[in-house]
């Protein structure tokens, strides 16, 4: 069998198996996520042994010490990620809701009520850890899940997904409701983004590259997001430790991730006090601080730190790495013009004591999620109060920001009488 | 300047009018949406002028007299029209609404903010008061929309697009946030569905065929529906009168709109008594019944009717005119699977005195709009309470069912703290 019948034949399992998930009660889902979580440590040495496998590959295909660590599973991780699961499984159920219930004036009781998606695409690369989070995801909101995973991780996420098929058979769920693409072979990539008989939604979890291509290719609708090009603007009026704060732990907390900050916007009536501090912080850390004219001759006073000149490349760019871009404004207006030209839509902050210039910003910063005094790495389905997530959308259809369990929903109304017509 | 430049020109001039209109307080787009309906009474001579120029033009290209009572206007479509602009002006603004409120346990106050989507692109056919519609949904939700109507209506459009302008610059909102594109030169619609830099979000408005085209051509999301292939479904334990009441309004009270009955579906432990009586009140509006066998030989044997056999091609066919098609079923579930089977996911109804029946129909029926002993014609955005549609979705991305002003919207997280990081 080739691979584009294969693809065709899984889409159509897929579809079958869907249709039966969306009737399954909460509690058949919620045992066969529970089964999932028991499955991950009673069958850890089998996990292990095909991650071993994987780690041994990418040494020979010279794969960084970085992307191993990506990859590398344990005994601690796998029951982290079983925790990860039992979690979900405690979520409540989103296709259980139902909202924006009204009795019109001739008696007709209408409502909202939320569905399955029905397929969702997923289409990501290196940590195994996203076959679990995401296929979870999926079976708690009733959708079928189709995966495509990098080549670095393929022995591993097969297993995975094969003890994630087998426990939610056990469970009484149909093994097609999650489905993995053993070939790694990239024409594949461009079938699955023209199946849209079979796959509602597409979702690309890694690069950038991934991610635009994805979004230019896909035929069905699907979750683009994930580069966050994130500001923040310290405000003339900020509380300076605060600031110091909020900067460093939105570019070093975890420096690799998307809502970590890329540029830091500071107001010229705060940047001499400011800047040396957070650049001494920052220098700290190791983190490369590329400057404009105005900020590196402040923090060039200041003793021990180290600064680059920024270039016009370096204003939108998301870093992914220990190095922020740092540009001084003389207004609020300034700094909202910049964001508004150089931002991705996916996280920026203002840290102000002034409530008129949160309250601007909170209005015209047209990104995902907008904060005030708080750090950018909160942008994440976890920390809003989710549970989870599959990806952070920077579109504006559909859902922004986090994508969680009620995110992969859509709803149908039900509307009931006792025999109305219409005029 | 070709048409090519223009479109790109009225793209980037929609953008930045949608920056400002975003930006725009209730009562300013209330004050303007006030104007449009002021100048749509006191400019009638200009428009009933243009309307008769497009009649008498429609009548020398031999338009249908259906077509031409589409496109004709005159004082009291008009009147009718400004009040419905009036209506809007009074509903709530859904950009003053936040939702979903919560403080978490690190005290971050988190809540999503409804925002504008952007530009709007429609393409509609046939009638004007389309282009005054749209427009006010559009500038009330804090929308620009960029307007491509149909070659028959181009000159009403044209002078109601000018006066809806007028009117909004006299209010203080920039006029490019409501465009007309003046040419029908057809390669303009491939044109604007490429448009993904300038179009947030594209809405067909006319023919099974045109929407078809947008979903298949369009770069930026669209709004595909309005293709209602509608089923009926009389249960055994259905209210007879009440089923004759409901199947006859669906199908006769618009037999040219979306939401209208196409195939009635009934028990056979029923169908004795239901079928004579419902085909002697649709028979006696002039419907033409498609009747399966056993639909037919018990209507055959009531007095007066006629009936035709359906074909195959009968069921799954929208029918958009006083036709319909009749099937006997002897279960529920049959009833399901033929529904899932040719419906095209718009509006179902089931008739029946049996709640189990109802739930299971709620349940199983994948539709935007599913209703119980009501008429299908309630799938509407002013019957549901929306107050206006600009279209009814059939996707399950976004929105689904009738598109008011609230899902003309995205929204953004808002995220107050006082220095919170993450761990």
């Amino acid at each position: 069998m080739d691979g584009k019948t294969d693809l065709q034949h899984m889409g159509r399992r897929a579809r079958a198996a869907s249709r039966a998930l969306a009737k399954t009660s909460a509690s058949v889902k919620n045992g066969a996520l529970q089964g999932v979580a028991n499955s991950l440590v009673e069958r850890m040495d089998e996990i292990l042994a095909a991650n071993s496998q994987d780690i041994d590959a990418g040494r020979r295909d010279g794969l960084s010490d970085q992307l191993l660590g990506r990859l590398a599973l344990d005994g601690n991780k796998l029951e982290g990620m079983a925790g990860d699961v039992r979690k979900v499984a405690e979520l409540a159920d989103p296709t259980e809701e139902s909202f924006d219930e009204t009795t019109l004036a001739n008696g007709l009781e209408v409502a909202k009520r939320r569905v399955p998606l029905g397929v969702i695409g997923v289409i990501y690369e290196s940590r195994p850890n996203v076959t679990i989070d995401i296929s979870s995801l999926c079976l708690k909101s009733g959708n079928a899940v189709i995966l495509r995973g990098g080549k670095e991780a393929i022995r591993s996420n097969g297993v995975l997904a094969q003890i994630t098929r087998d426990a939610i058979a056990e469970a009484g769920i149909a093994d097609d409701a999650v489905q993995f693409v053993e070939s790694t072979d990239r024409a594949l990539v461009g079938e699955m983004l023209g199946m849209t008989e079979f796959i509602d939604l597409i979702v690309p979890r890694g690069s950038a590259e991934l991610v635009r291509r994805v979004g230019r290719e896909a035929q069905m609708p699907a979750i683009t997001g994930g580069i966050g090009v994130c500001h923040t603007f310290v405000d003339k009026t900020a509380d300076v430790d605060m600031a110091v704060d909020i900067a460093f732990n939105a570019k070093t907390s975890s420096p690799y991730v998307c809502n970590a900050l890329d540029t830091l916007i500071v107001h010229s009536g705060i940047a001499s006090e400011f800047l040396p501090k957070v650049a001494g912080r920052l220098g700290d850390s190791g983190v490369e601080l590329r400057c404009d004219r105005r900020a590196r001759s402040i923090i060039g006073n200041s003793n021990g730190v180290t600064v680059a000149s920024a270039t016009d490349d370096d204003w939108g760019t998301e870093f992914l790495a220990l190095t922020a871009a740092i540009k001084v404004v003389d207004s609020l207006d300034e700094a909202l013009d910049h964001i508004e030209l150089y931002g991705s839509g996916h996280t920026d902050v203002i840290v102000t004591e002034d409530d008129s210039s949160s309250q601007r910003f909170l209005n015209e910063v047209d990104s995902g999620v907008v904060l005030v005094n708080a750090s950018s790495r909160f942008n994440d389905g976890g920390q809003l109060g989710l549970g989870a997530e599959v990806a952070i959308s920077t579109n504006k259809m559909h859902a922004r920001g986090p994508i969680g369990l009620k995110e992969l929903t859509s709803y149908k109304w039900t509307v009931v009488g006792s025999g109305q017509v219409r005029n």
